[in-house]
């Protein structure tokens, strides 16, 4: 794919989604629901989020796509997540795994280790968590990746770039690391994206809405596409609100409004690529 | 009732839940929580959400209203739900339901099911869940009332009104259809009502906010004039709130806003019906 | 500790948490996780959600302060709670209780009375809550403390004086009653602080987020200094906010930034003192 491929994919995917108002069925924690649901909304989508197994497998084989969220996991995850999972992988519906919380508890650790089999198409998740998820599969050394330090976000995004691609390769999907900057990759192409604000990590469930906005757009666009479209809107969002706040709340409210704005012609005119690091594309932006 | 009872009954619910704060405790989804509560706040009225099934069986008893939106249905639900209605009905708390997700599962079939013989007293979704439930209920054929498409709000309000007359003979309660435009029913009078903004469809939750709002009023007021006060409430603070946003994250603060400013004397004076469907009253505004 | 002493430890504290970024864990109520995560990030702390019983009992251990809001109380709190509780004061981690909805179930009654031997370093309710709890662990008479009326708040601050000074002495921690005044005992000192804004009890969720920030203070201070430092911001806060917003949903946002614009210096300098009642500190400002 050429710089312009993308950005035409890119605005492609971002048109069909105002057009078409994919639903894109969470299970995702109980904190950022809202912030997930409206910000599927502000882009075109439809938001709908379950907890009951039944429920989770009916969907998950009628909705286009789907968005698993591990915080704030509840008793009856266990039960609910790998029949999910396994009904989105026989169906061959996308969906978006957010490995939040990785290592704090057995079930997480079972759940996520049966996630394997069911191939997420999309993995998002900060730098710890990413590089946690590439130990817990195995695909990574354990000596390798930089030191996974829980549920912060402290380390830098292209540390994970290893995991991210080990992920990518292991699955057939798409990797997103998010942080300060982000890195997206298919295991082929790595791809950079600069932007944002420092407010980010100031709101909570900015990582939970842009893995719910991956959502939406892998129901119209290829994983890959998918998450490059929501990180380049989220920063782009992100950037214009910040120009307009002082403080993170209101900054959340202009955020979700940019996001509801941003016209598919601007997100693909203005998507920015950095290439810091060797082997991630550098279109010279 | 004339056009000017409904608009002095509608005034005498808004002053009386200023000066009595009544709480309408609910078991609603976990997404709009906040909204729900905020909005229930907004008009003056208390806020408890709950989910055990003693502390809801209590406060099916003491509390003046109470509200049940089956949104995000969790396995405790099966044990809760129908227990709780059970002791609105015996206790004749009026109470308002929201079957949101109708269809999803067995569990939620069941439980709506059940909630037949507990006749609530405001029966609030949008067109296709109203049809839904009607046809659940066999207080419909199976062939009438248009087609059921899930959780979708795509119908016409207007299609659902065979539905909501039926469901409304049924409780012996009122039933109000959302959309563009609103109808509200009690089986006998039929009301439709204009206003509102585009932006309620692209913030999640305000249909669940006007559920928790009618159950307010429900404590004050007679069904019919709890669901038809809440629904101009939020036409009314929904037009002004759009006048002055461009997106909709800043709409719903100032909805939120507006629907707290509002005064019973606005309220009653711009209180609008439409009339375009026979059978449906037209005051002739 | 004279005046001086404790502006500069709430200085201090403030100037700690934006250095360090302490993480409070929190099991809370549904409705308002957001606003008490915002609130723990505004301030600079670190928030994180939990359900499972052995993942609060991990953060118990690991995490440098935790937070307990008994509100949507599920049927797994029987669980998690009791084992959360007895790990925290097994480790000596610093915590926060704040009981709400205390009597409306067996659930509750029983968790919070086994909450009498793990301790909590601070107690953070209204005055009906604080009142209730007091006699529950029958630290007070049961004629006494004025009248309990299960989840309101319209008991005034100072009728549960007698209750928080019984309950700290019990715990050795510190109590914060919160109402139009505020009062903050540690058994010895106790100190009124007033401030605020009418809008708090238009807002749902102020009091869980003020809870979330005690624990987020109770990383780097005294449980008296936190709970003190947490009410002074939310009052100077709230304050700065009711002067720039019409309705709650914009003062809601409003308060929010101001918690994260607000200096330590000017935190310290602005802290207000009331000593209506005797045996109540007066600084004298």
């Amino acid at each position: 794919m050429t710089e312009s491929d993308i950005r035409i994919a890119i605005a492609q995917a971002i048109e069909k989604v105002r057009k078409l108002n994919p639903l894109a069925p969470s299970v995702t924690n109980t904190v950022t629901q809202d912030f997930v649901a409206n910000a599927q909304l502000a882009i075109g989508g439809s938001a709908a989020m379950v907890y009951l197994e039944d429920e989770c497998a009916e969907l998950a084989k009628n909705a286009p796509a789907f968005y698993i969220n591990m915080g704030t996991a509840m008793p009856f995850y266990s039960e609910t997540l790998p029949k999910t999972a396994r009904a989105l992988h026989e169906n061959q519906t996308p969906w978006v795994l957010d490995p939040v919380g990785i290592g704090l508890s057995k079930l997480r650790t079972d759940i996520l280790l049966e996630f394997k089999n069911f191939k997420p198409s999309i993995i998002r998740g900060n730098a710890s968590e990413i590089i946690a998820l590439a130990k817990l599969w195995k695909v990574i050394d354990e000596t390798d990746g930089g030191n996974v330090k829980g549920v912060d976000s402290t380390e830098k995004v292209f540390e994970a770039k290893d995991s991210a691609l080990a992920l990518a390769k292991c699955t057939g999907g798409t990797v997103a690391v998010s942080g300060e900057e982000d890195l997206v990759t298919d295991g082929e192409l790595t791809i950079g994206c600069a932007g944002g604000s420092e407010f980010f990590p100031k709101i909570t469930g900015s990582g939970c809405a842009l893995g719910g906005v991956m959502a939406i757009f892998a129901a119209v666009a290829s994983p890959f596409i998918a998450a490059l479209t929501a990180t380049t809107m989220f920063n782009q969002a992100g950037y214009r609100a910040f120009g307009h706040s002082d403080a993170p709340a209101s900054f959340k409210v202009k955020f979700l409004d940019e996001l509801y704005k941003l016209t598919a012609k601007e997100v693909a005119e203005n998507f920015r690529v950095i290439g810091s690091h060797e082997k991630v594309l550098n279109f010279g932006v």
